[in-house]
């Protein structure tokens, strides 16, 4: 269990690495955008710089300290999952037209469309050559089959909206790809750039996909339950947006035929009205589909400190160790 | 000079090679978007097979030739450039709301904005693992910075539309970043892949930047003189968007105040009134804008053959050498 003193350590550990990568950034684009045009500069920057939480940057350099390996290097390697994130989101706000992100405006909106896609470009091929450069060909390997997994599930997440036949397995192949895959590359990505055995990697791997489920599923959680200003949007989205998320799921597994029949006319019907949103809230709560999504969560989060065994046993990288699982624990007592 | 036979020894190797990386570009495909979604599936080979002239995997595979390599990595390579072109047209269509392109519809405009968006991406990614397989950090390298050079073409040239004050030198600027660097980079690659002297590479890097020039100024004048059916557009579009190319900012140099202040007035004016192209046209060809234009491509083309002359004069490379020669050569001739 965490104590308040082991709560304290990973934000004070987390808000050194965020300084640590945001002066790496800042170095690397000072270095490497001076020549380039100043609106492209200031895009690559409002982007990169709004108050995002770094936790693929920690990731990535906490794996690599598990591994007893810290340098200068690793800072750009954390940087560069920074950067692909970033151009992700940048993308996907264009694709939804979403004005707003974390409280701010968004690039596309504060800028243009064709800004928004050039810039994330831009980062998106600066992630790829740092990734080369710090993890050769093999880290190279893991990092673009997480963009290509991102693209690939965004396009499996659209196929299916709306499809009630869409089940358990379906849910977990889409998380798996849009959040677990560049969560786990980051976990695997520090542990390349550590030199360190592959069951090392492979161990820390699996907590980043553990990681990365338990967080996406508690995401979904609070997309239902989550207070409007916490979580910067408006509650119920996913399922305006047709994404069936595990709370509705598990609900609809367990739902007798009269129940199911009134939740499949919802998925069916004019999704945007709010009623039918809080309709469908209240069908998931009766019927246990928070609860038992949460259950699944805290077993992702065991899953993910299983993984981290040998590393907590080991008093050289116990204190890094500590560092993950607490990360873990933190994504279910998260409200945001 | 180049004799009929020449010419035709230059198509019969563009269509072979062409014909040799579609088939690895399918074998790739096959292999690699296995699982995927097949709509993604449909977008990426949609995009893909589009009848593009497959230049850039030409030049790649040539220029390792001229090396003295050749074996299957290196259509591997030359697919990864087409990747990167096609993910490149694929986001400038988005961001032009291009309907067409070659004749038919674009990916943006048969799927949607999403679709064109991340099928985009999922070519970049695949692009730049391919590259760094294949060439290692030091390509790596040369491509990234050819696709950030292509983000930063993009926005001085955003920056600069409509502007007479903006001169040769950010004309140059610009289609260096946009056309010349993917040119030079393919060039640059297939040396790399060989395992050349950095003196090859550099020399094979010139030719490419040079063909680069020639290739976007003879597209420059064709914008304004050729004919809408062989360019599957219609003339005078860069004018309209504000693009100030050479053939018009030749004429402005040499214009009289009377005719210089005409011509300032047109740029101001409305560009989009199909009289107004068409007195720009005249006003340039009175004042040998596109005679002055065509004889800097023929120059450019020259420093490129001239690029070439160590490997003219080796009896191994020679035979390659000469088709680049012609490539080089038929930039002077084509009409679309």
């Amino acid at each position: 269990m965490n104590t308040v003193t082991e709560t304290s350590s990973l934000k004070a550990a987390l808000s050194a690495l965020t300084a640590r990568v945001e002066a790496a950034m800042n170095a690397e684009l000072e270095n490497h955008l001076a020549a380039s045009d100043p609106l492209l500069r200031d895009v690559v920057r409002y982007a990169l710089f709004s108050g995002g939480k770094r936790i693929r940057p920690f990731l990535a350099i906490t794996c690599a300290n598990v591994c007893d390996r810290d340098d200068e290097g690793l800072s750009l390697l954390a940087a560069a999952l920074e950067y692909l994130h970033t151009a992700t989101l940048m993308h996907d706000d264009v694709i939804d037209h979403a004005p707003l992100r974390r409280g701010r405006e968004t690039a596309v909106q504060r800028y243009s469309l064709a800004d928004a896609i050039l810039a994330g470009d831009w980062l998106h091929a600066r992630s790829l050559y740092l990734v080369g450069k710090f993890t050769g060909e093999v880290g190279l390997d893991v990092f673009c089959r997480a963009t290509e997994g991102m693209v690939n599930g965004e396009f499996v997440q659209k196929r299916l909206a709306g499809d009630p036949q869409a089940g358990e397995a379906d849910y977990f192949a889409v998380i798996r790809q849009k959040t677990g895959n560049l969560i786990a590359s980051s976990c695997a990505l520090g542990a390349l750039y550590a030199g360190t055995s592959p069951e090392a990697v492979e161990a820390l791997q699996r907590y980043g996909e553990c990681v990365g489920l338990a967080f996406q599923i508690v995401d979904d959680i609070l997309d239902y339950t989550g207070k409007e200003t916490e979580m910067g949007k408006a509650e119920g989205n996913d399922f305006r947006e047709g994404k069936l998320t595990l709370p509705l799921l598990r609900a609809l597994a367990v739902a007798g035929s009269e129940d199911r029949a009134a939740m499949l006319a919802l998925i069916a019907g004019d999704r945007e009205a709010p009623e039918t949103t809080a309709q469908m809230k209240e069908y998931i709560e009766a019927l246990g589909g928070f609860q038992s999504a949460a259950e699944t969560a805290k077993s992702c989060v065991a899953d993910a400190i299983a993984a981290l065994q040998p590393f907590l046993a080991r008093p050289e990288s116990a204190p890094h160790a500590a560092l993950l699982q607490d990360l873990a624990e933190y994504i279910l007592v998260r409200k945001k």
